[in-house]
């Protein structure tokens, strides 16, 4: 078992990496060989057992850099490179050759070598929602962005959904709802203060809510975003037609209900290192997202969400030390 | 008023520009000059007036190509080259090339220029709809293509959709019901029943019915898709966010309204030029079709659709002469 990441010195690629590993097996074959692909060349992991590992330093934009990898007909392909929405929307060029050209080029480079068995998973986002969405939404709820991040996100989705259904290639295109409880520290993403008003607080910082505290998210942790990643290489193909892309099952919860956990979990000391400033421009963007979702595609085909915040909140715990 | 049009030595083409010269003014201003664009050098027409018609052979595929015509600052374009259904299916290249790379070519054109006042109106089909569709589909219902037309349909919505967000280009794209009475012979397409089990007859020949009667269908006269076309070049820019492609409102029809309406119209003996022999792929292919739909948008806007079956053959039988 071959498994090619791209991206994989990001937030995901890293994380996904260290749990391949600790698995040491994908569709029940043994994991040999692993190619790491990144612009900024991935680490190495400091154990990587009997698993040949390789990081390549790489810029996927380039038409053929990646052949060589290709070449080796890998078995499964993490595509998780992208530039994130601020930047798409930045910079529309850059935003296209990253986030959509790229994946034509994997594509093509896929059919070119007959790859029409290997498993390709791409990351989507629930930024590729948009317009005038209903209550709650569902797997036959239009993608119509309102950025070009989610533009992109959305154009991979149906060519992904293309190639797979000629046969050239065998997609699963996840949408990933809004990641918390992130380690590290709080970045110019309009989400960041979703982990923030946890994360800092938890370890005895101060931190800003800049929304409104009825606003809800849809969620989910690191954890189970790794695991959705590993069961999007193990579903059957058959099962993933008519559309190779569906919205993974995440938690509604209102940033009301996030404080009462930390309450709960750390007490009213550290609940009182939040602050409440409010931000219009992120309160802007954070509610335009979607919160409700009925996911019966991602159920249907074994991909399983948190149980509960407080669940979300105590694997942070668990993880940090 | 400069109007560009591509693909204007087709059905829809062709007819747009004998609209045009015959409405003499588009936007409230006079038409005074109009480029036709098409691989087939697009006939002049016999009487252009007081406007200045040109009429370029052109691969809209090649860069560069079209931007001559772009330097001019045309104040709408009709971009309808297209390669059908059956040929994009045939080869993915050519339909990536035509139906998608084209477009971006013709956006990036319009970006370099700074026409973000030039209306660009594109042509998208009923095609970009699949998958597991409700019985009633509306504006908010999820393209799930399952046909590499339609997934080339879907992606230039999208991209159109970004760069008028971006105010790059003003753009609007219409997805079009089944268009019946189409004048001439059968074709390949797998609609071509449609129109043949009325214009047959109509011309006292004999036509082929290959599905059940019971079998509906979502269907609009040459005449009023045209209109539209017009109509979309008139619809203010504002109006047509948070997104700028919809499902024009076509009427549904079944098969035996057709049929009874043939006799209405032309009587016994032109019904019984019918001849109901089934062709199993036919049928399939026409009824994955979704025949229902809630066209809201479209009709908020000022579009409108055919009053009935009647007008649509009543249209044809005019026309005809
Ligand atoms: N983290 C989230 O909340 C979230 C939510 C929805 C979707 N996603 C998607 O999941 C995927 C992974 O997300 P992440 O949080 O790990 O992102 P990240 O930004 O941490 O990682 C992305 C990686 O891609 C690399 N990259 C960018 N351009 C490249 C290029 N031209 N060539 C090679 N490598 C390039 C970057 O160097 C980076 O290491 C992305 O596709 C992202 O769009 C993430
Ligand atoms: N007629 C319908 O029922 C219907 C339904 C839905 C959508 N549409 C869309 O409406 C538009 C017009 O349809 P139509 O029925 O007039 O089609 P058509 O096939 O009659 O006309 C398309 C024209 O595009 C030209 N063309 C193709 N490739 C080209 C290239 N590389 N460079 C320049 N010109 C090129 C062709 O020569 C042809 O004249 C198309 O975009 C089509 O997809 C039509």
């Amino acid at each position: 078992m071959h498994i090619v990441i791209t991206g994989a010195a990001g937030f995901l690629g890293q994380r996904l990496v260290a749990r391949l590993l600790a698995r040491g097996e994908l569709q029940g074959q043994p994991i040999h060989r692993l190619t790491l692909i990144d612009q900024d060349e991935a680490p190495l992991p400091a154990d990587p057992g009997e698993v040949d590992v390789e990081s390549l330093a790489m810029d996927i934009t380039e038409p053929g850099e990646i052949d060589i990898v290709l070449d080796a007909r890998p078995r499964v392909i993490y595509h998780l490179a992208a530039v994130v929405s601020s930047a798409a929307e930045a910079d529309l060029e850059l935003g296209m050759r990253v986030n959509f050209d790229a994946t034509r080029l994997l594509l093509e480079g896929c059919r070119e070598r007959g790859l029409n068995t290997t498993r390709l998973v791409m990351a989507s986002s629930v930024a590729a929602y948009g317009g005038e969405l209903p209550a709650v939404l569902d797997d036959m709820t239009a993608l119509q962005p309102q950025n070009s991040y989610g533009t992109q996100k959305a154009m991979c989705e149906l060519l992904i959904n293309d190639y797979s259904r000629r046969g050239l290639v065998d997609g699963c295109v996840l949408r990933l709802p809004t990641i918390i409880v992130r380690p590290g520290r709080p970045n110019a993403a309009a989400s960041s203060f979703a982990s923030s008003i946890l994360r800092e607080p938890l370890n005895g910082e101060e931190a800003v809510c800049p929304v409104p505290t009825e606003l809800t998210m849809f969620v989910m942790s690191p954890g189970k975003v790794i695991e959705a990643l590993v069961h999007a290489a193990e579903v059957a193909g058959e099962t993933l037609a008519p559309f190779r892309a569906f919205m993974l099952p995440g938690i509604t919860v209102s940033v009301a209900e996030m404080l009462e956990t930390l309450r709960q979990v750390a007490g009213d000391e550290a609940l009182a290192r939040v602050r409440h400033e409010r931000d219009p421009q992120v309160e802007a963007i954070v509610a335009s997202w979607p919160a409700r979702f009925e996911t019966r595609r991602a159920r249907e085909l074994g991909f399983s969400g948190d149980r509960s915040l407080r669940e979300i909140v105590e694997a942070f715990l668990d993880e940090r030390g």
